[in-house]
C-alpha cells in the first residue's frame, strides 16, 4: 500500500516519469522503511568502530598495526576523512574503541567497548572465544540504542583495523562460498608479491579451520571485534527501524553477515559506494546490491557513508518537496 | 609544478596512497585551476537557459510545448527539482529565458536574455538566422561575466526545452560524426515507436541539411537557442577562470559544440553524471570524460550538477582540512 502511494506521489512530480532513477527507488526505499509518503532523516550518525588484528603480525598489511591506535587518536582530534565528511555533511560521529591494542581508559572522547587488545592470529588460533563473540553482541547493543533513543533514523557504520580486510575475506569466502582470490585485495596498498602473500596466508588458515557451518562461527573464527561489532549494530539497528548506510568491503562483509543471521534486514540497507578493493563487486554482486556511488575509494572509515549522505538526501528532498503537476499547473505527459 | 604540489600534499594526508580515488583526481583538477593547493568553492551557482524548438511541431518529444514555459514558470516559483536539489545544496540558481514562446516581459525574477519565441523548425529551415546565432553569444557572454564579477568560481549548467533532445542529438551526430541512431535516445520517455519516428524525422533533417563545416554552422542548423547560450556561457566561463559543472545529455552537447571551438576548455569541466539518456555514453566517450555519478538520472535543468556539487565540495574538504600522517602522529606505510 505504502509502496504505491509513494510511486503514485513520485510520479505526478513536475518531471518525467522515472526521470530521477536511482533516487526514486532510494525515495521508495526510504518511504516504506517509515511507512510513510513524507519521510526524513533526522540526526544522521556515523559510527566507527576500531579494533586490531592477531593476523596483522603475519604482515597481511602495508602498515603497521600502531596505526590502528593512531587513526583513532585522528579521528578524535577531528584529522581524518571521516571527521572532514562527516563535518561537511552534518553528521555526527562517534567513535567505538572495539579492541584497539591501546588503553584508551578515561578517554569521554569515545565510547568504550573494547573486548580485547586484539584479537588472536586466526593463523593458528580461532580470532576470539565465544564468550568475547557473545560480548560483541551484548556491549555494541545498548550503544545503538542509545543512539536511536536520541532521535537518529539514519546510520552508518565504518572501520578502522589494521589487517581487517584479511579478517572480511575470510568471512566472505566462507559465507559466500566462493574462493579466496575472488574475496582479497590490496588493502590499504599491498603490492602485487605481498598480495600473493596474503592470499598464501589466508588459504593456510581456511586449511587450518576447515569447515564451518555458522555465519556465527565463522565470525568468531576469524575476527576482528570491530567486524563482529558492526554486524551487531547492523542488526540492532535494523531491530530500531534505522535506515542503515552500508560503507565499503569490510562494512559489506559485516553486513553480509547479519544478513546471513537474518535476510530481512536487506530492506534497511543502503550500499553507499562500490569500493575499489577487489572482492567488494563480487560480494555486491552476491547481495544483488547496487551502491550510490562508484568513485573508486578504498578508504573505510565509514567514509563511503559520508560522502554518499547528500544524495541519498537528495531522494528525500524531491519526494518532500517538488511540486506536482497539478500544483504547478503544468501539462502532464501527452 | 602546481600539479606535484597538489599530489604531494594528497599523499601525506593521513590515507592510503590513492584511497579517496576519483575526489583525489577532482581535487588535483580544481588545484590546477586555481592554480593553488588550497582551492575554495565560492557562490556556486547554476544557470538554466530555457527555449522553445521549432522541431517539437513534429511531435518528437512526449511532452506538448507549453511544458517549456510552465516549467519556466515552475522554476521561478521553486517547485522544480532544480529548485530542490539547489536549495539543499546551498547552490545559488538564475533562470535564463533564451527564447521561450512566452512572453515574461516585466517578470524580474528571471534573466531576459530572448532570440526569438522558438526557433524556426530544423526539418524545413535553418533553427536560427546568422544574426540571431551571434546574438546568442552577444546576450551570453555578460551575464556570465556578471556571476564571475559576484565572486563565483563554480557555475554549472541545465537546460529547459520541450524537443531539445532532438536538436542536442543532430548537433551530437554532426560534431562526432556517429550515425544518429547512436545519438538519440527517449528524451522525456518516448515509446519505442516514437523513438523510431524521431529517428526517421532527424534522418530527414540531415538529408536537407547536408554536410556542415565547422561547430558554428552545425550550432545555428538545429538550434536551439538555450544549447547555443549554454556553449556561449561555457566558454565565457572558461575565459573567467570558473570551474564548469557539466549536467546531462544536452549541456554535454552544448560542451562538446564549445570543445570543438575551444579543446582547452576540457581542463575545467567536471561530468557530473552519466545520464540515461541514449547517446550521452557515446558522447562521454568521444570526450573521453568520466562522470561523477551514475544514477540513470535523465531530467536535464542542471538536476545532475546539482546532486552531485556536495561530492565535488568533498574533494575540496579532504584536501583543505585533513591532517597529514605528521600533524597527526601516524606511521606512514612500512
Amino acid at each position: 500500500m505504502i509502496k504505491k502511494s509513494l510511486q503514485h506521489k513520485i510520479d505526478f512530480k513536475t518531471k518525467p516519469i522515472g526521470s530521477l532513477g536511482f533516487l526514486e527507488e532510494l525515495a521508495i526505499q526510504i518511504g516504506i522503511i517509515q511507512n510513510t509518503t513524507t519521510p526524513t532523516l533526522i540526526n544522521p550518525t556515523i559510527v566507527v568502530f576500531a579494533a586490531d588484528h592477531g593476523i596483522a603480525k603475519e604482515g597481511v598489511s602495508a602498515y603497521p598495526q600502531e596505526v590502528t591506535f593512531q587513526m583513532v587518536m585522528n579521528f578524535l582530534n577531528g584529522g581524518a576523512a571521516i571527521n572532514v565528511f562527516s563535518v561537511q555533511n552534518g553528521i555526527q560521529l562517534k567513535i567505538v574503541d572495539a579492541g584497539v591494542n591501546y588503553n584508551f581508559d578515561g578517554d569521554t572522547r569515545l565510547i568504550h567497548s573494547k573486548i580485547a587488545y586484539g584479537t588472536q592470529n586466526f593463523l593458528r588460533h580461532e580470532a576470539m572465544s565465544c564468550i568475547e563473540f557473545q560480548s560483541c553482541f551484548d556491549k555494541t547493543e545498548p550503544i545503538i540504542q542509545s543512539i536511536a533513543k536520541e532521535g537518529c533514523n539514519v546510520i552508518g557504520f565504518g572501520e578502522m583495523g589494521i589487517g581487517n580486510t584479511s579478517s572480511a575475506s575470510m568471512i566472505m569466502s566462507y559465507l559466500c562460498n566462493l574462493p579466496i582470490e575472488q574475496c582479497t585485495g590490496k588493502g590499504t596498498g599491498l603490492s602485487k608479491e605481498q598480495l600473493n602473500k596474503k592470499i598464501s596466508i589466508l588459504k593456510k588458515a581456511q586449511e587450518f579451520h576447515g569447515n564451518k557451518d555458522t555465519p556465527q562461527e565463522v565470525l568468531q573464527t576469524f575476527g576482528g571485534f570491530e567486524i563482529v561489532q558492526m554486524c551487531a549494530a547492523m542488526m540492532e539497528a535494523y531491530k530500531n527501524n534505522l535506515l542503515i548506510l552500508v560503507d565499503g568491503f569490510i562494512a559489506s562483509v559485516a553486513f553480509l553477515a547479519a544478513y546471513k543471521i537474518n535476510p530481512q534486514i536487506i530492506s534497511h540497507a543502503i550500499f553507499c559506494h562500490l569500493s575499489d578493493e577487489n572482492g567488494h563487486k563480487n560480494l555486491l554482486n552476491y547481495l544483488n546490491a547496487r551502491t550510490v556511488l562508484n568513485l573508486n575509494m578504498r578508504l573505510g572509515e565509514g567514509t563511503g557513508c559520508a560522502v554518499a549522505y547528500p544524495i541519498i538526501k537528495s531522494a528525500i528532498s524531491f519526494l518532500n518537496n517538488m511540486a506536482s503537476f497539478e500544483d504547478a499547473g503544468v501539462a502532464n505527459k501527452n
